[in-house]
């Protein structure tokens, strides 16, 4: 199967507001203002949590399709906490991302319990963003001047 | 300084779509066709992407200011590759996530070459999202039955 491309652009519009584009969806990306933000959109690491949330509800759907049984009920909570110290340039004694992530799953199917279980597993194995949190990813930066300039 | 706690809550609307809320905001996703969904909305890994522009934008503005320089522009785009088999259960080979990431970041301030890279080298160690994407993160997991089965 080939591989997919995923991919955003967009602009920084003030210091803490992002307006970036995937495919034809506009997301505004900005801080509440305790963090210096006028809070018109969740901020980044909300994007974060709601990719998440929302790639467990696709890969609990595919799963519970191939194991033969039908999902009534899932609802999905997700929090963190994060120690902003090193993210404000106060400490770098901590990590600047979440520390760690809780996953509060409430789920009801037509499977017995065993089949609950393997959905539970499998879907957690197979969750491409739970796979980009819990492991490391290799990232390349690539830094430019913007054309205009050169 | 106390840590601050991000969440989101929301609920499974359809196989592939989750409506999900982080404090006053609203959140929508979605699969495009290709991917069994109705492609209503950006799809999970769009949103993580959304949230790693977002975060790097806030982290670029907090330390050029620390650094005394202004930010006349910065564009940011991020993409990358992911194998669909192990998310649709068809191979495990490869991981179910980005298999890397490419950042690429069009700058502009008022700064020295020197100061640019002050600037570049920071802000990608102090930035949450890159944290959480570029190192393990633990990850707890609760699944209840609905109140309402009980």
């Amino acid at each position: 199967m080939s591989k997919l491309n995923f991919s955003i652009t967009g602009k920084s519009a003030s210091a803490t507001k992002f307006e970036g584009k995937t495919r034809q969806f506009n997301h505004v990306i900005d801080e509440p203002e305790a963090l210096g933000g006028e809070d018109s959109a969740a901020n980044p690491v909300e994007y974060l949590l709601a990719g998440y949330a929302g790639c467990l509800n696709v890969v609990y759907n595919v799963v519970a399709k191939e194991i033969g049984i039908k999902i009534n009920y899932l609802n999905i909570s997700i929090n963190g906490d994060i120690n902003p110290e090193k993210f404000l340039g106060i400490s770098d004694k901590e990590r600047s991302g979440f520390q760690s992530l809780n996953v509060f799953i409430e789920l009801d199917t037509n499977g017995t319990p065993k089949q609950e279980q393997e959905l539970i597993t499998k879907a957690k194995n197979r969750c491409p963003v739970n796979d980009n949190l819990a492991n490391p990813t290799p990232i390349q930066y690539l830094i430019t001047q913007p054309i205009s300039k050169n």
